[in-house]
């Protein structure tokens, strides 16, 4: 009998989660009623902002109740149809969290077309984390050629994307990562112009060397201490995008304490004309099918490309996601669910989209 | 003998700006050359980004040498004329600085037309403060109808301008001043919805009352506890163009301490999709003619009020421009440096333009 394997919330991190915070539980697969369809996992994506989610403090999505199934982007196939529109083998893109089966009445479901590209880029490239970059950069950032842009988390999920963007709209490209084998990859396979590695010990004097003419379009996904070494080099007129502050994730209440950075911030942004805007993707949803067709188009011609870090069974997704806020990712970070979806390449894929 | 009164940057301040740190010299009044024109000045405009210029620190302008004369807008005279395209007689607006008497060789002039709007207007609700105002409120803020805009300073010159055309553009308006008397003009006077003292000790609880829905825009040129009280009402996707920063103009450096505010700024930047811009209006200097052509339809329409806090004698300027850093103006601060003019009411102007 087909078990559905569930990961749930056990209780709210105090700091970085620790695997106590989550309980792996078995339920029966259920029944689809009629109108609904039941689906079967076969990728679940990890995000850092899941951590958010695990929090009870207000953000800009309800959190994960206490007992609940973590929340989570998945791609899915169907496996029992009781629904008009979807028929058994269909592949979708759902929010179905982290587990290996869950119901769905279609709301909010989009199917994928595995002769397109893998349908794991759906929650990657081609999907949040490209949309986030895409639209963050141009709609915000709005890099102009020969301008410099400079991303932190240059080898994740997004930030690959966005330096790949920057570069082909004709900016200098600068990338932060963790590590000279993420620096070398981003320099070298993804046609950054430098990366700079955050862990080495003259990081800020790097970086300045890295971006001699200053920093026109800073897309801010970390915060902290890259954000420190990035301040100073920005430029009047700067742009900076916000989407993420992986750094400050972990942060207990009232942890941070010494200077009150506020004032010299507020002074460099009236004295070099700043602009700062957070923003989640889903703001420029009107937006994602042009992303998506401009997206497809770079990755066919080879002018994109992306890499995934797949780690294979759902037990692992508490640990994956620890190793995520650490940095210890190589790539998009996606739990193969199933095999059954039996579609995609192996663990740790780099990937250029070819018809399959 | 006509005497040319000068007043000097003699000291940089430290903290708040002391009599001492300007000096007072008679000159001679200069002869132009062949191509140059003698400027009588009628009028001084004092505004706060002139502490800027008495500090060495980096800024979007060169700080004033020391012994150099103080800079500002004025509106003069010309007096003698050994230029093509000046007469005697002519008014224009300059860039002349604390003193009585100037040379120019034309270039940044713009004549005055004195049927068009008492002269005075050019240095406030016609000039840099009304197009600070239109600028970041219309081209940053983008105030939609319904929405609330709250503007601290409210009674001064840019934040006179920024409530009444969010008023007129149809947004819910909240002024912040100083004092009842403040309050009460913007409110019964210049039509805001609401006006809140920030002297008073419940200051944050009746500004939360005065915007029940949150805040949409704020337009910020105060920044210190006005924008503690701001923060946590902003909305998400509020636009916060930031102008200016009064109450931080004369801290000292490291004077700040406690708490670091700025993890708990980007958070709400990203969970709010908050936007922060600063800007100075002359990266809007092209738009300049359709601010000037609206902000002068409201005026004749009766849509849009000044007031002019009219000081007589260019020896007051220390003191006045002090006292401008203390919230002591009621209006636009002026400095009447000659009554040759003779084309202004008295002091304490409150006007609407009318035909002369």
């Amino acid at each position: 009998m087909a078990i559905n394997t569930r990961i749930l919330l056990a209780a709210r991190p105090d700091g970085p989660p620790k695997p106590d915070d989550f309980r792996i539980e078995d339920a029966p697969v259920p029944e689809p009623a009629e109108g609904e369809i039941l689906l079967k996992i076969l990728y679940l994506s990890l995000d850092p902002y899941m951590r958010g989610r695990m929090s009870a403090a207000k953000s800009y999505a309800a959190p994960v109740e206490i007992g609940a199934v973590m929340e989570g982007g998945t791609v899915a196939r169907v496996e029992k149809s009781r629904h008009p529109h979807y028929a058994e083998g269909d592949i979708v893109l759902s929010h179905s969290g982290w587990q290996s089966y869950a119901l769905s009445d279609g709301r909010g479901l989009r199917k994928l077309d595995p002769a397109v590209a893998p349908v794991s880029t759906a929650l990657g490239v081609l999907g949040m984390p490209g949309f986030t970059a895409w639209s963050g950069l141009l709609i915000i950032g709005q890099p102009k050629p020969g301008e410099t842009v400079v991303v932190a988390a240059a080898s994740g999920a997004v930030g690959s994307v966005v330096g790949q963007i920057a570069r082909i709209r004709g900016a200098r490209t600068v990338g932060i990562a963790g590590g000279e084998e993420k620096c070398a990859w981003v320099r070298d396979e993804l046609g950054f112009d430098a990366a700079v590695d955050h862990r080495a010990p003259d990081f800020e004097r790097q970086l300045a060397a890295a971006c001699p003419d200053g920093i026109d379009v800073y897309f801010e996904n970390v915060g902290g201490k890259v954000w420190d070494a990035v301040f100073p080099l920005l430029n009047t007129y700067a742009r900076v995008p916000v989407c993420g502050l992986i750094s400050a994730y972990n942060a207990r209440p009232g942890e941070n304490g010494g200077q009150d950075r506020l004032p010299g911030f507020f002074r460099a942004v009236l004295t070099r004309s700043l602009q700062v805007r957070g923003f989640i993707q889903r703001e420029f949803a009107d937006r994602f099918p042009e992303f998506h067709r401009e997206a497809a188009h770079w990755i066919a011609s080879g002018q994109l490309r992306y890499r995934e870090d797949i780690v294979d069974g759902l037990a692992n997704a508490p640990q994956s996601f620890i190793g995520l806020l650490e940095g210890r990712n190589f790539g998009k970070l996606l739990i193969r669910v199933s095999h059954e979806g039996g579609i995609q390449s192996g663990v740790h894929s780099i990937g250029i989209v070819t018809p399959l």
